[in-house]
């Protein structure tokens, strides 16, 4: 990953600000004859859009995608694929007074370190709102899947908010989709609910834990020793806005555990080896072995908020800083479609190196000869 | 990252097996002039050398590092380092029975369902024998940093072993070297102790949270959204044998957090601003803003224990495996110093991009004009 | 160079095709604070336009290039900047035949080839018409290095058509603007005119070599051995469309020299080493060395001519081509501000890394102590 | 191509100066599986070997390489190969004087003027002793590609020496190898003899062009638009010692053609399309077409002579330089295997790549359905 753009055989580069006329991604290297056309796009962005529960930020963006480039007759053609979104809501007057002072955890002062200028619009290039742009390019990465992969399914959903967790054994897959926190606790998403009403009219914000897992990954992805898929994951995810941890299965806690609690022992299935658990998160040596790749972050609390904060001017001056503008509680729930946007892309990639390298499909089998 | 290579401007490729005739790192990039000779690498690989107390491998290795190239009258020239280990201690013999089987955890069934050929002997490239290269192509970015950033330091230490985690309390900086497991705590070093010594005997292993900070780093480094210094800190130490999880500051804590406990609030400082707190771990929206850079991550428990465990052939017959050979009953210590390598590949790779784009130094200044 | 994207540091990603809605250039790593608008970008993109004079094609194009991101209040802000071009003047009725069949010496087949799908209207993304965001990038490079390497000037000029090649006694600069040749030697380009007249009424079409001088180089750039300043510009000039050579210096002259001749020799000047003559090109190891780098390439005769030529279909039937559409009788006009841009970008590119390895300017002197 | 490395997918990365203690390449990303040893890489290196006739540098190497990773039981394991390549017959004394002035059209005065300082012994990395890398490199691309694609078939040839040519006429490739110039026409290898013991006699030396072909390279490889077959084998030809132009097919000669002329009409031969010329150089938009890819390059005289050159010393001093060391007075001789090597990496990367996006193959047939 390298500034602007991330991967390499299939590689996605983002542009755009907050508040600038347009944003949107450039994706290269993707597998032609793919059928592609923006309704294919669409929906995954919708997921993503804000203004559509008052747990996100009431901006209104359509997020409309359009196609500029490398699809014909409703197929990839191998060349690049500009998918570009125009911004419609942007009021800018809302962010006079952040020009002059920075918001404490917010990448306004490190732009400003960095480059000497920034755009102070809605946070400009730092905005989450990038993010968008992450998710059209997933989707491409998830139509080329369909297609190379064609049982590989990703899905996202939200583990923690602020110190509540999901219970594990009330886990629903199916709840999901019918709760505003992509939680599949049914349960923990009606707590949420409360205690984001109570945070959002005191003027607060909250962190949360995404949990992103791909099921039917082809084994052999990932190129240790430095191309590890383990190591891609990090990076991608560790790139979104406000994340501030990634871990792969156990994660953190594989540190508490012990040699024999750790070992994911093997059997003999029907199609192969059969695990008796997944503490590995489906890398071994930064390859994937076919267990579900499982990948949690977590996102800190949206430092845009209503409560004051201290905090100093570009000139040095100290002062005290309250974020009016429009934003997210809990910048953590549209945080699990980009998360599943990011898994399609680094998965999409690393196959298609793997491809390249290894040829199609793993090379080494595990059975009777 | 890609394959065996990472950095962009500074660029490190690392070759070699545990059991061939070498190993080593190909650096590529580094500055000209640095003064470097084997002197000023050899003593960070000592401090990763195995053998050196009962609580890592007892293979015995010199690590001896040679320059092969890229130095000329002891100062860096700008071409390619060549940095070569000689392996000396193999015993391959220790390995016959796993070429066969698959040791649950262990990158042994990844690297054949990728490859469909390894090289059985010591783990072949999956070995952590590879981060020695990571630690001398470290040493080099040390050299380079000690004069490109004077104030810059690295300190990596182990924070908690298994269950047991130091008392923030009694962090004592000058205690880390005094122990096996550069532990800040002294106490707790000697509960780990005790705890290694049962562990070892029982042939079990157990997992550890190592945690890096750099100190000094300037403003500036990192570039966003896909260069993140984050990102990079995140992929550098995935990459890491046995890791399975990585924090920036308050990390996966930080979803539990409000926005209001979550900003580090700003104050003048007489050398610029002044943080109170640091949940961001130095880095905000991917840029280095000046505080400490602080990383934590999760090392799994060693794979190859003596406990059996249940287990597939690659001819698909069910087996019970053990590991005799030689191995670290806890990785994570002998991944302190591989951890400090990391950072200070990733730093001087993110300085000179910084450099090669904005120029010397942050551009935007803090204070009165 | 990958793909689509083009240098390491100052990065260019072009995507669009020539009947699609748009085409354009995501431009990263540009340095911030330089000041850029669309009136700094847009005549660069007039030189280069179609339908200027009867020697080139018909095709109408406004070639009006909009800036979508990366530029705040006429400065860049060091983020991605996207340069969009929309296409107004597509003719797509034309192309009905080559979609079966291939025209001789053009990309059609190739593409099909590679990737079993392509766009035929207007080539698609093999059309000439990508290098109008090369010429946009182009621009954006020329803005920074005129911050960061005040000295240096760029000047493309073509100096054969055909057969017929400049009398270098003749060699006017100032002649180059006023003639549709961008021919240095008024009587070259008389004769010229005449010859493509004739060529252009007889269905047929001709060759051209354009030749680039950058003067005010910094010494220093270029990173040997494989990112060797001459490697990237012939990677550069060999990736415009219909180039089948590319020349340093001497270039394939060079071949016919005796090492005495060929040796540029020094004598010491006012400001630095003065050279006596310059077959090296300004480049020597892959480094700049203050003299003017000079780089030529061949533009091959466009493929797609009114005479018939023998083909295949994609079924496998021979058949007889002609290509009628709207094309340029010699498409080495419009190459000369395409070479420009991509000088200006690769140099750029090399000053940025050069600054990132080894700091600002070169690190050696040659002088009096 | 960056820094000292090459390639995508299959990378090769080169180290080492003229007389440090070794050089070599670090070659990742090649397949796994391939049968290889040092028996498949030293008779390449042998024929490149210098000392092995009259016309070439007397320093006596053996070059005899050892394989130090990547390869296990006989076969590549995907991992990193490590090629090294030891230094015996060094004899720096011969360098002192130049350690101090520079000679004319040699890199002497780019690397002090880019690193302010150098390795000044043998000509250090600029040495042409660095491709002894690239053709041990090249020689595990060849072992990929009998393969991957068991029909390709790469050849080179001297064909020019100094301002004589052979004569296409007289071109038989079983004369290559029977003569000290890789030349194929017999009468023309006896008048280069004697011109060239009449200029090493002289204390002079002389430029050559140096032909490339390679046969049956399946139709797909390259990826436009910047990462081009041709762009990429551009870059890589320029990228070796001395090489100031590089051409494909018609090459610059194509700037005289006409586009009747130029094309390469198509009639369908038994096992599909069959071109009744080959100006395109076996490339079509970037794209192999299946002809046989041609690239020449010039390669200039050894700016080493005996013949005095005046120049200037590191201090600014006017001086008059003899080199007198050991070299070749027609570097051109050993760049035919060296251009073989960097056609074979170039196309086993392109090969790669292409299979990564596209799959194996190329993908659009040409024939009745």
């Amino acid at each position: 990953m390298s500034h602007n753009t991330f991967g390499h055989l299939f590689r996605v580069t983002t542009w755009g600000e907050s508040h600038g006329p347009a944003l949107g991604a450039t994706v290269d290297g993707c597998p032609p004859g793919v059928p592609l056309g923006e309704a294919d796009i669409q929906p995954w962005l919708d997921r993503r859009r804000p203004g559509q529960s008052r747990y996100t930020t009431q901006r209104r963006e359509a997020d409309a995608v359009e196609i500029l480039s490398g699809v014909y007759e409703g197929r990839t053609t191998g060349t690049p694929i500009q998918l570009m979104i125009r911004n419609t809501d942007q009021r800018s007057k809302d962010y006079s007074e952040i020009a002059q002072s920075f918001r404490p955890g917010h990448a306004d002062i490190a732009y400003w370190q960095k480059y000497g200028i920034r755009d102070p619009r809605g946070g400009g290039r730092s905005s989450a709102r990038e993010t968008a742009a992450r998710v059209a390019a997933g989707a491409v990465a998830r139509a080329a899947l369909a297609q190379l992969a064609p049982g590989l399914a990703i899905r996202g959903c939200m583990v923690a908010m602020g110190a509540s967790a999901i219970d594990r054994a009330r886990f629903d897959a199916a709840e999901i989709d019918r709760n505003p926190f992509w939680c599949p606790d049914a349960e923990a998403a009606a707590w949420w609910a409360e205690d984001l009403d109570r945070l959002r009219k005191a003027g607060d914000s909250v962190g949360a834990v995404i949990e992103v897992e791909a099921t039917g990954v082809p084994p052999g992805l990932g190129a240790p020793v430095y191309g590890k898929l383990d190591a891609e994951l990090a990076a991608a995810m560790m790139s979104i806005n406000a994340v501030k941890g990634v871990e792969i299965g156990a994660g953190m806690a594989a540190a508490a555990l012990t040699g024999t609690g750790n070992a994911d022992e093997i059997r003999m299935g029907p199609a192969g080896p059969a695990y008796l658990s997944n503490h590995a998160g489906g890398v071994l040596g930064g390859i994937a072995t076919g267990q579900p790749v499982v990948v949690r972050f977590a996102v800190k609390p949206t430092s845009s908020i209503l409560t004051p904060r201290r905090t100093v001017t570009r000139d040095g001056e100290e002062a005290d800083i309250v974020t009016k503008g429009r934003h997210d509680p809990c910048v953590g729930i549209r945080a699990v479609p980009v998360g599943e946007a990011m898994m399609a892309c680094v998965l999409l990639d690393a196959l298609l190196r793997h491809r390249g390298q290894c040829g199609d499909g793993p090379r080494g089998r595990i059975g009777p000869a």
